[in-house]
């Protein structure tokens, strides 16, 4: 991308402020619409309401809207930057959720880093949406929060740094390695470099999935159960994942078919990528400088690469997942997020990839592509319906 | 009002279900929209509003959204039904706001009776928003909280129960005032029945303008210094409302140029109005029964009348202050919402009736009159920039 890019979405932003706007959904042309859609008439709404909840998802908006929040703690790159500052993302954030998947995405900033006020702040804006998309937010506490707004609500809550990520990732990496031949997920000895948002939910999904040999690197190497200081959400990493006696990252990498990286910049050399299985898949995320460039991973012998960028080929991009998730959502009446719903999700991405023809440099799908966030819709909404996971209708 | 409205806004809330909808304000064509609406492009106004927060009025889309928000605890005169079945009353009080007033407004419910942890969660939406709209609260906390909100936020907050009504009473009354030849208003005898949010804020409002002979009677009789357990916002009231000895209704009414209900049905009898000034102005506000019946008063002599319902002449509807009120608030960059601004206002919607030329069943403009709320919209922003009530640019 030219750097002009940064000067021209700052003028972008000055014509388009917001990016998404409000409109009547229906005229209000003479006194009866105004009796119809406000008093006397909707009096009737309320009581009905009032006397059998589940009737708004009928009478209101509630079931098309989602909420996209954030405290503004950990924005893109750029670190604790506030909720102001966080805005103009959370706005993109709805914009593509409604041009894509067709939802009314409200951005809403919260002005609370204390981790119990926030969950307690986003509980009680739950009445009005019909969904939780929680982005930008500081790991650890965004697994905690998000859990405990799960657990709490009767609504979906999705944190997309953790999940949109995971299930572009496991879409992407079944296509490559599906183009490199290998068939037995069992067999795939991977390595995940992050142990923040991303890393946790990529492995804990890949895990899922039923790839068994996962090795998860910090900045202090693979973690493992007998390492000390793992906070709990490192532990339940460890509990799981490849045992090893060494913590070591040349070692864990040596000889791994897959590294995916979601973690800072040219920490990945072209030696460690020699040193992996032939014809290693590498997904090199850090944002927007990659762990090892994609011109060195190829030099080394890559068999496919990915990054998060858009000027290269096979961008993972979240936007691939969450505007087809939060419309299967809302379309099946979810009230939750499953795990299942995330593989549907990542096996309906995949599918389009690969009936477009996979090669190295076409393993993921175009974002603006509609077919895709149909499809994972689809999958999202059966997977919930299958999974009794919906409301009571 | 047939009372198949009921019946028919059932079936119009099933058809048009949140009665506005989120639309992108420019399309997503392409990648390079994508760069510049989300990332990287996007990076360049975080980093903006981080180093400068008030750019965010340039770069987001806060500087035309307002949030309408409720507890859900006063709902219409439904009483507290709760967040849920308040909904569809705020979804058209945003409906109202964004087709007369093109505001992006959105409506918010939220799952907080505590007054303090209300306040809270409010001040913690604050980023997102250029102006607080508060609606259907029950009072006395609906004035504790407007003013803890007013004095914390750097936006406008503003309580549509109370000063909406006021200023579109204060609208009608100085059309009723000309049309009965009552020129000056520190002659005219005022008599506010109701001391709830709507009470309250009309006798503030009018002794604000100018009137200075003004009752106020709750359902225990008229407020006075001498009267035992008024709670601090009656006390308020009885501190400035005209001195009387004596708290019996029937006395406080005989001989008064104006009365104005916002209280309970059919409390105010013929012979009230009979006692009362030659040419008496009765507003009867409680809605949708009001304190006397326009044939009732009419009969009594009552020069001119007014009520909440919109298939009467005259009718007193909030809905002609609150999207121009907003409207302007927003051109201006407004910080706050003063007492000016609403007396600005209430000039502008009497000027426009004034125009269109006053009869006994013509004192108020039609709310559908775009007329009206660009009027507002002008009267306000033009008072904010006046007082100086506007961020510094």
């Amino acid at each position: 991308m030219p750097s002009d890019i940064y000067e021209e979405s700052l003028e972008y932003h000055k014509k388009f402020p917001g990016k998404i706007k409000v409109v009547p959904l229906t005229p209000l042309s003479g006194p009866r619409d105004l009796a119809l859609a406000y008093t006397p008439g909707v009096a009737s709404s309320c009581t009905a309401i009032s006397k059998d909840p589940s009737q708004v998802w009928a009478l209101t908006g509630k079931r098309n809207r989602a909420a996209i929040i954030s405290d503004g703690t950990r924005v893109l790159g750029l670190g604790d930057i506030g909720p102001l500052a966080a805005l103009p993302v959370m706005e993109g954030k709805a914009l593509l959720m409604n041009a894509l998947g067709g939802v009314d995405a409200i951005p809403l900033c919260i002005d609370e880093k204390n981790e119990r006020q926030f969950i307690e702040t986003v509980s009680r804006l739950a009445p009005s949406f019909g969904a939780i998309l929680l982005e930008d937010i500081s790991s650890p506490k965004c697994f905690s929060i998000e859990r405990a707004l799960a657990s709490a609500l009767p609504i979906p809550v999705f944190h997309d740094d953790q999940h949109g990520t995971a299930v572009v990732v496991l879409a992407g990496l079944l296509c490559a390695l599906k183009l490199t031949g290998r068939d037995d997920p069992s067999g795939v000895r991977i390595v995940v470099c992050g142990a923040g948002a991303a890393g946790h939910a990529i492995a804990s999904l890949l895990h899922a999935y039923g790839f068994s040999k996962i090795s998860v690197l910090d900045s202090h190497g693979a973690l493992t159960p007998a390492r000390a200081g793992l906070d709990e959400f490192r532990a339940e990493l460890a509990s799981w994942t490849e045992k090893t006696e060494h913590a070591d990252m040349d070692r864990v990498i040596a000889g791994a078919d897959v590294f995916i990286g979601v973690s800072a910049p040219d920490i990945l050399t072209g030696s460690h990528v020699r040193s992996m299985a032939k014809d290693p898949v590498i997904f090199a995320l850090s944002n927007p400088y990659p762990e090892i460039k994609r011109e060195a991973a190829l030099a080394a012998g890559a068999a496919v690469y990915g990054s998060a960028r858009s000027d290269w080929p096979n961008q993972v991009n979240n936007l691939l997942a969450f505007p087809g998730i939060f419309r299967g959502l809302l379309d099946s009446g979810a009230t939750s997020v499953s795990r299942k719903m995330k593989i549907a999700a990542a096996m309906a991405i995949a599918k389009i990839a690969q009936e477009d023809g996979l090669s190295k440099d076409k393993i993921i799908p175009n974002p603006l592509d509609a077919r895709v966030h149909l499809a994972v819709a689809a999958a999202v909404a059966r997977t919930a319906e299958e999974e009794g996971l919906i409301r009571k209708k």
